[in-house]
């Protein structure tokens, strides 16, 4: 539990449009320790990089597919066949980052192809840079037949991550899928991920510490209650949070560092899902040099 | 003159397969500042960024268009559309590298494409990162019916590079083609590239001097004639060496930053073409910082 790690939060998501292969690139490139997709499942079951289970906010489906459009308004990935998400362009999420209007063309990647982008990587630099794949939105997938957990197990075992010290964190919001894992067999570290919403007493700890390995906070819940690391490492639970991204800077920081310095200094949390992993990096190899301690030793 | 550049050879090569976004994208992050794109025309007449002006040495070309192979054996870009060279996929050209059965997708982009994905990540990280594209064989497109040079201008003009500060290279082994971009009203910096096979002598560099703002040598051009770089910079000829590989090594160097070390500080070169462009990037700042004296003043 006492390494400090960098995640890099859909990619190099603050330089590259998010969830796209040169995004990955740049994140490993970046100093990232993990690079996360988001996962989804087409019509016909690929899992492909996406953040959202619909399409219109970060590609051209609009244009390229008007009908499959549904009666709330949008555009789902489980509506579409691989082969035709493949025809979409991807484009940046956020105004004010990489160029909407760039000549530039991003696509969707499969969850295979982002795998072995990352292991080819690994080889061609020597590093060990390891993956943070999340299940998104597990049970509405499975009410759409289309039910994650045994694949995506397939595929992560297909690419070698095996046994609990596989360089993976396996993250999801419900945890039910998780917990489903566990009955699959799976011994990989998985994360429990918790959004500014949720209450997070002890009793949830010791619940999540039943088939989990870390949790995943938003940065909101640590600032609210300073012990939730505390409380989770005395159930043996990391403790990552997110996001940071340093040109949405929360206005009670003036810089970047300081942000980091709190979360990791005084919070005390293991690890960041950052849309700017050069920064995060560059700051915690820094402070590791000057001060960095093993992370508090389990109790238990 | 004075300033000494890491030019990201075909993006970063040495990790990623040559000429593809991706292989851009991480040439920028890590740290070159320029990114070569090597040029080549489709039949109709796109820029694709392609080392070689046939595509079977780094694409699937045989499988998906088996008929398209001339008699001499090979696959021409200039066969094929750029819908149709959309459609293949790209390799690693070299054993050892990016694993070649990768599931990783990679494509040939176009020159418009790289450009702007250049220009994007400048904008996204705040780095100035240059061009430095080079016409493939201008004198075989232009008997082929493609010329190259009116139209590659009007795509860099289109894209801000003007002038003769503009943030760009255009390199060329043919005297021909960069003597025609000037006569057609360039300012932009040239760069004459010279093979090992090259005779290069004064005269040939007084020839040069009168189109070009560089050469761009064969690394054994300058082991034969250490002499080469001070002729060139009485000349007001910035001098390129090419290229540095770090998986690659010339046997009488024992490690990379041999090779470096005696070509930027005996040699006297300006920059290097590199595979490798964080290796070349991190000797390079700590040499600058150490001992790095501005290139000798031209003479002339």
């Amino acid at each position: 539990m006492s390494e400090r790690i960098v995640v890099g939060h859909r990619g190099a998501s603050g330089y590259l449009p998010e969830h796209t292969l040169p995004a990955y690139a740049m994140a490993h490139s970046l100093g990232a320790d993990f690079i996360e997709p988001d996962l989804v499942r087409t019509r016909d079951g690929a899992f492909i990089c996406l953040h959202d289970i619909y399409l219109e906010a970060t590609t051209d489906v609009r244009e390229v597919f008007p009908e499959a459009r549904r009666e709330d308004g949008r555009w789902y990935a489980a509506d579409l066949s691989l082969e035709e998400i493949r025809c979409l362009r991807v484009h940046e999420r956020l105004e004010g980052r990489f160029p909407r209007g760039s000549a530039a063309r991003f696509e969707v990647p499969t969850f295979e192809e982002m795998i072995e982008l990352v292991q080819g990587l690994n080889l061609t630099t020597g590093r060990d840079v390891g993956i943070y794949p999340e299940l998104k939105a597990p049970a509405w997938h499975r009410q759409n037949d289309l039910p994650m957990e045994q694949d995506f197990l397939e595929i992560v075992q297909a690419h070698g991550y095996d046994g609990g010290d596989a360089r993976i964190f396996v993250q999801c919001f419900e945890s039910e899928p998780l917990e489903r894992l566990r009955r699959l067999g799976s011994r990989l570290p998985q994360v429990r991920l918790l959004g500014g919403g949720d209450e997070v007493n002890e009793a949830l700890l010791d619940e999540i510490s039943g088939f989990a390995n870390a949790i995943g906070l938003a940065k909101s819940l640590l600032e609210a209650n300073p012990r939730l690391a505390e409380w989770a490492h005395q159930r043996r639970l990391a403790v990552h949070a997110y996001t940071f991204r340093a040109d949405d800077l929360p206005g009670h920081f003036s810089t970047f560092d300081d942000e980091l310095a709190l979360f990791f200094g005084e919070y005390g949390v293991d690890g960041v899902f950052t849309d700017f992993p050069d920064l995060a990096r560059r700051w915690l190899s820094r402070w590791c040099q000057d001060s960095c301690r093993p992370a508090e030793e389990p109790v238990a």
